[in-house]
């Protein structure tokens, strides 16, 4: 069965729409400025469960997942809508009202606009989608398709959380339920991601992503989605991966957490790569990030290798995919 | 229980929202051009039944409802997203690429570029939403708080059709199964609508409407939106309100077609207010159009009067709502 990324392609390819395939459409605004704008669904049972999370939550993560598209093209964020559609018995909740809560306190954070949306009743589950639009200087937003060979791979944050997070879940760990201090710091990374709009704005104003992309699938998946767009091939080295810091505390072996980091979903974190001449200028510029130097862009396109115990094996992407 | 008007009433006067409200959020693009930006949220069993319609028709209404938003501000269709969520049933089929055509041949008719979207996976129920932007001249959007005692109301094309349609579709009447012609052209105000953006064009060029808003809802409750906004009443005269014309067919009472008219959804008509001043100048300029005038602005905020066999009657808004 055809995935979402080759159903994208065909449609993109069919339909000539220039415009597909990286985590924003840009188009140009005015003579100095450029629009980028995403759009993500995000359906009760799919991407969330009621029962794990809250409608703050839930609200907040919403908006969390559109702004990292933003910052994934170096912009800022300005304008943002919500549709929303619920069934009849969450209406009658304050479901809708706590949830706009959460949402609405995330765009304060950023001077983000709430400008329109929808409201629509379901059959029977809740369905959101978030729209935000984002200003970057004109011809400046950071695409996917733009690394170079011997560019050097970084990220921000850290790895596994997300995934973390979600496997406690599924243990029947609550945020609220007497969780532990490292489990609560691994909920919040699933329930509620932060997005990194200023370390993308920061890269961005100094010019240092060749490329860039959001940890959203998964590294694995979504290096690979970055490679493919730039024809390029990767290396990454598993012991300089950034583990989140609780991972330590889940009791798996290594080899699980790296899976964690490699193939998990939702850190939100950003991928991107800088040309390796401006290696020291970029340590010393923007030191006060927390970025962790992971690997290397190759000429061997297509082709993502791990570097594990001195070997290399082939990555392949294995992150999350709907269809 | 609360309506979903009064709960964005709500969250608009709580978060200050000044963008909300209207058929467009207007955000300003460059020196001479604003900005329109709709969504609208198409639920499975809620807004269509696949068993009603087919995956081209709803590819096509999808666009036409946001598209007749954009058309109501008077202004020009740029680009569109598409956010598409479907159970794994209906990703095994041709459903999604059928619905794709149906959609793009929208765009291409009126030269609207599609620039990005998203995929999901949903547990039982397809979930659309469709995100449409367009451009008008700076300050020039029309929008529906500026209507002013003594205007001209009119409204354009045939009202009815639409909820004539969806009686048919009730009834067991299809599209494709030997429908007779007058069945037809009902089902296809259903399923097909086709958004007013080139009389909405002209209305704006020409500098006649004063206020407008399109006709999603039904006129009664479409127009009470309208009049809420402006802070003014209205008197719609009963005999000149355009039905369309194979509602005659359907062998229905005057009172039941009357109903259709007043309060049925989805004709997705304009209904705009024209300055009494303008009167003639607006019949001469614009004659190509089929505008019908069907009642005046009244200083009688809140009230919207419909004048039946030379009595006055309240027309209570009694359009589609979800909630």
């Amino acid at each position: 069965m055809k995935s979402e990324f080759e159903f994208i392609e065909t449609i993109r390819r069919r339909y000539s729409l220039s415009k597909i395939g990286d985590d924003c459409a840009v188009m140009p605004k005015d003579s100095k400025t450029d629009l980028v704008m995403t759009t993500d669904l995000l359906v009760e049972d799919i991407d969330f469960r009621l029962d794990w999370t809250t409608p703050e939550f839930l609200g907040h993560k919403t908006l969390a997942v559109s702004l990292s598209d933003v910052a994934a093209m170096g912009a800022k964020p300005v304008w943002a809508m919500l549709s929303i559609g619920v069934p009849q018995k969450i209406w009658k909740t304050d479901f809708v009202e706590k949830f706009y809560d959460g949402y609405y306190r995330l765009t304060k954070k950023f001077f983000v606009e709430i400008v329109g949306g929808d409201i629509s009743k379901t059959p029977d589950k809740i369905v959101i989608d978030s729209i935000v639009a984002g200003e970057v200087k004109r011809g400046k937003a950071v695409l996917r398709s733009t690394a170079r060979r011997g560019d050097l791979i970084y990220v921000t944050g850290s790895l596994g959380g997300a995934t973390a997070g979600l496997t406690l879940l599924e243990n029947g760990v609550r945020y609220d339920d007497g969780a532990k201090i490292w489990q609560r710091n691994l909920l919040l990374k699933q329930l509620s991601p932060f997005p990194q709009i200023h370390a993308a704005q920061d890269l961005n104003e100094k010019n240092m992503a060749t490329a860039m992309i959001d940890l959203s699938d998964g590294l694995s998946s979504d290096l690979a989605h970055l490679c493919r767009a730039s024809k390029v091939g990767a290396k990454i080295f598993a012991d300089k991966l950034p583990l989140h810091k609780n991972l330590r505390a889940i009791g798996k072996s290594f080899d699980k957490k790296l899976d964690y980091a490699l193939n998990g979903g939702e850190d939100f974190e950003l991928l991107f790569t800088v040309n390796s001449k401006k290696k020291f200028q970029f340590k010393n510029e923007l030191k006060n990030h927390n970025f962790s130097h992971i690997g290397e862009v190759t000429a061997n396109a297509g082709m993502i290798e791990l570097i594990l115990n001195e070997k290399s094996l082939v990555l392949e992407p294995k992150g999350f995919r709907h269809f």
